[in-house]
């Protein structure tokens, strides 16, 4: 929802080219209040507003713009500007922008960004995206071991303006290696004591991460531990970054959107819904839905293997899609539990005899009351076979939905085994999967009982 | 995964009484790994553990605990001690682990609680759950505006030990009222002038949430600011609490939780998997299952009144399975798009017809293509009917699949339009929906084509 309510205002201010009205606008609110503010303007108008505050401002109101309002910027702005907006931005964001923008202008722009910056910019953009490393930022207050608490106590305020997070310091060693951590809390309850050695208070069992890990993992480790950050290291234990809070808000939103998407059967979207070109998200839906036709081309070849029943008994044939749908929506809900749940670590792989055990009576005792509400619905609403005929269906659905909470329930874990995102086995695959199998149960049933049925009147 | 590596160390200081070693086991790392530590012991045994650390170090420890084991020491442990762990805990933690515990427990424990943390408790535990006032801690850093740099200074490192966050510090009138904040970093950064009054340098313009708000817009709030916390107000502007970024995380993972499960079919579960009792389980899966089957019983009732057709034309019947599952996955992936859109808040309400005509491309190329490879397969996999007669499946395959793109499109955005939550339209109901429509569009275009086959032979 675009706020409109100062656009209007916003727009003469620019007409005008009052300057000062349009710093007091920058200054006046919250930086992502103003960026939510500039959502109606164009680029060029977003652009006009900013340059109009002073250069810390403009970057904080810049960096809660959208991505792609951004990257316009970047591209139409004037380069000797925008690129002190990259000089300024935080390490891990501006790397997250530049992979974005067109390579021209990464090529106009970095020549004019400090030396400094542009060696940073290079060291983050070598993770590859989904590492730690590339979620990080090489901002962090940093201190030696030797300082006191008021040396540390000045050296942070000197240091306030320039990280992102002033409120967790690391202490390195002379080479770099992580040594420790201090609180900004920590050292306020030291404030008496201005002379004790900080490496005498800091904590020294660290939980850290490799720039190397899994973002996702990484993600977890600061939800579960509540810290506000989390230092990342090399091989050799240097300290490379941090990553922060917002950093695994941000993971974590993305993840749950993955997820999402799988479980429907999309290739996960790098954009919103929206901004996704339409050939892009044909492409992202139609190979899944290609991959499931052909895997349903199996349910056709198996019902044409019983032809001759379905054209002796054709009420068989009405039952299909509820059978199959039945099969499905168990499986899918067995795979929706067991792949949330691998995913918040609350089950893990050695559970299997036990999640085998609860899916098989879940699917017993479902798939009975099912059966016996079909059975009384076929009893009343389908003119035809016998009622005893009609038990085919209930006998059916309990094979049906027994099977489709095993195979629900098992896949995932089965994928996690081989060392695959149990993810992959969304609810379409499943229900794919359980058609057939359905099927086949259901002609199994007609064909034994049926002629079950038949022989004492044949015989 | 339970880390077994120091139980029988652990289990051999118990049973020698060892607390001096037992204390130096909880001091010696960061409480969340402790608690994993301990995570094999019995709840007598960890409490055992706890009662050799210091009160709070006890505490820390006892916060990262799983829910279930905390329960159990409250209910097994001697209420003398136990009570002094709900009086040391955070406000926003007690509240939701005595509503945990049996009633008989909290009856016990309670009175031996101070009177000042009873009534927090008492205030906290009106606010419903899954409101801001049932995620927030009262535990605030507060100082009144007459402050000067220095004196909020001395004054948070008093503070320090009793708060949740002192990093944002809010300042409030005479009567309570919000009236501003100061984060430790702007005091830092103000350092050098001790008697600069507070007021003067605080940010006036908060964004802020009532206590009644929904948790999960807060946290989409906090998320969107990357805030460290954020102040709850009630009606009268008054500071009754603040949600920490560590509540906001465990938010956003239960809610993305609840999201799958609905996605799937299944009510959220209020514990884990394996903890959730069978008959739970079976009640939560059982309901959205009868439902979906008193909807498929629509498909019985339709294929039964084209009875005649399907045994004259008896390889109808054979693509049953396959039409019904191509217009659920082509529906159940735009109902995915368009719920997750809606809840990231990518999309609005008023986006619907930019929506529907994505849909409706979509749903017309995707349906081309597979129908043309439907047909491609029908031509060699299936025996029967002629090379025309086998149009009939793409051109059914064209408009269940659009159907299916618009129907799973345009659900979410009309329940969200008539205010109820658009995941409730999840993948197998839009499915269901879809599976009657398939059906009804199948016999349609058989219908007609087979009709306009057959009649040049037959005329």
């Amino acid at each position: 929802m675009i706020n409109t309510l100062l656009l209007p205002e916003l727009r003469e201010m620019l007409a005008e080219n009052d300057v000062a009205g349009l710093a007091d606008f920058c200054e006046a609110m919250h930086p992502a209040r103003a960026a939510e503010f500039m959502e109606g303007l164009t680029a060029e108008e977003t652009w006009g507003v900013l340059k109009a505050a002073d250069p810390d401002r403009r970057v904080s109101i810049f960096e809660y713009l959208d991505q792609q309002r951004q990257v316009d910027i970047l591209e139409t702005g004037d380069p000797a500007e925008t690129s002190k907006l990259i000089t300024i931005m935080a390490p891990d964001d501006r790397v997250d922008l530049l992979k974005q923008v067109e390579d021209d202008t990464v090529e106009t722009l970095l020549p004019l960004v400090p030396t400094e910056e542009r060696r940073d910019i290079a060291r983050l953009s070598q993770y590859p995206e989904g590492t730690a490393g590339s979620l990080m930022t090489t901002s962090v207050a940093r201190l030696p071991e030797s300082v006191t608490v008021g040396e540390a106590i000045d050296e942070l305020a000197r240091q306030t303006k320039n990280h992102e997070t002033i409120y967790y310091i690391y202490i390195v060693d002379d080479d770099n290696h992580l040594r420790g951590l201090i609180s900004a809390r920590q050292l306020l309850t030291h404030l008496g004591t201005p002379d004790e050695r900080v490496a005498d208070i800091m904590e020294r069992d660290l939980v850290t991460v490799e720039a190397t890990d899994d973002q996702e993992a990484v993600a977890a480790r600061v939800a579960d531990y509540n810290f506000l950050a989390i230092p990342v290291v090399d091989h050799e234990h240097h300290l490379v970054g941090i990553i922060t809070h917002d950093d695994v808000i941000d993971v974590l939103r993305e993840e749950a959107e993955e997820d999402a998407y799988r479980a429907g059967g999309i290739a996960p979207l790098e954009e919103t819904y929206l901004n996704t070109p339409i050939h892009t998200l044909l492409w992202k839906r139609g190979v899944w839905l290609a991959i499931l036709l052909a895997a349903s081309f199996l349910t056709v070849i198996a019902l044409q293997s019983f032809d001759e029943m379905l054209a002796v008994v054709k009420w068989i044939a009405f039952f299909l899609p509820l059978i199959v749908s039945c099969g499905g929506n168990s499986g899918g809900q067995s795979a929706t539990l067991i792949i949330t749940s691998l995913t918040s670590g609350d089950l893990q792989l050695n559970d299997w005899p036990r999640v085998l055990l609860r899916e098989l009576t879940m699917g017993l005792a479902l798939g009975t009351a099912l059966g016996a509400i079909a059975y009384c619905g076929a009893l009343f609403g389908v003119e035809g076979p016998t009622a005893v005929e009609k038990l085919v269906v209930p006998i059916t659905l309990v094979f049906v939905v027994t099977c489709g909470t095993i195979v629900g329930g098992a896949l995932p874990l089965i994928f996690r085994r081989i060392g695959l995102d149990p993810a992959l086995m969304s609810n379409p695959f499943v229900a794919g999967i359980i058609d057939i199998t359905g099927i086949v149960i259901y002609m199994t049933v007609c064909v034994l009982m049926l002629k079950q049925l038949a022989d004492p009147f044949s015989g």
